[in-house]
């Protein structure tokens, strides 16, 4: 009787529109890269007005932060696959091992990747959980062979050890991809990622 | 007699030219970022035409390479200056204060720092002789302690774990200060490099 949508058509509508939204930007991420995503483009491929937009995102950072919410899952999954059926690996070899995976995923979807960190990220307060909990569960992946290895590390001290060395393989990868700076070829980028990791292990 | 200038004079123009819209770019880049460097609004400061700014870069990512050139030149005199009077330290503890000096510079100037590396380079043909060599003595200054460190590794194997940790604690620097991905706090970095620094050393 009512012209107003019962609440859950409408939920249902929003939620429609927000992944088709994020499946658009992810496709034009990949294809150009995080600045060559617009509303107005978006809009016209969704087949909605651009104001719509905003109405299931606060503004495009929001959108690009769920585009990137996919990716870190996606890395997640890339890298919990790498280590499995080589539990019985040294710790060290582990990381090695997570790592190729962390470098062959940024060369794959160099896009989609470099959008990670490109983005200008909003205040913390104003992060989703969802994509903090990604990122714990990232680290997790790294803290337990860290643990392992450096067993006299306090649960903090592993966390500590884990983004350090996440860190550092994130330079690895970053820089050697970039062929930049330091001109290191991309075929070296391998061996230093492992010269690190294994140095670091020698304790 | 001639309305042709003396070559010399066209080029000392040309020169003093150049100087004025690197100056320029600097500033611009330092108040904000690469992003907001505009050809027009440097011709407008300089005095020049827009044409004029092609005559003496062949585009604008020459002459942010540049601006460039003399941030890398300001963090080897930054770098360098760091181990002066320590000397007698262990190497370890040399390269904790190099990458120290690295962070700093980093964190006290941002814009410039992070316009090292967003800025989209051309093939390594088209790179300034002088932009490599800059790269190379910041990668001698990490070397020493290196070399020294590693007494069993080659030339090669040196300049190879030079470069690695200089992408390793490039790596933490840029997350810790980015503050995003590992949500890191700025007062765990120096820990972060000192913990990495020291494990590799510890062989």
């Amino acid at each position: 009787m009512s012209k107003v949508e019962a609440p859950s058509k409408v939920e249902g509508r929003r939620a429609e529109l927000r992944e088709t939204l994020v499946a658009l930007a992810e496709a034009q991420i990949v294809q150009g890269g995080m600045s060559s995503v617009k509303a107005r483009d978006l809009a016209g491929k969704a087949g909605c007005a651009v104001g719509a937009i905003y109405n299931v995102f606060p503004d495009m950072t929001a959108l690009i932060m769920a585009v990137n919410l996919r990716t870190f899952l996606r890395i997640g999954v890339e890298v919990a696959g790498a280590v499995v059926g080589h539990e019985a690996l040294a710790p060290e070899r582990r990381l090695v091992l997570l790592a190729r995976a962390y470098l062959r995923f940024a060369d794959q979807n160099h896009h989609l990747w470099k959008a990670l960190f490109d983005l200008e990220m909003p205040r913390d307060s104003d992060v989703p959980p969802a994509y903090n909990q990604a990122l714990e569960e990232l680290f997790d992946h790294i803290a337990r062979p860290v643990s392992e290895l450096f067993q006299e590390l306090d649960p903090d001290g592993v966390q500590l050890m884990a983004r350090t060395l996440f860190s550092s393989v994130h330079g690895i990868v970053s820089l050697g991809l970039q062929n930049r700076l330091s001109g290191v070829p991309l075929e070296r980028v391998e061996a230093m990622i492992e010269a690190l990791l294994l140095r670091v292990a020698k304790t």
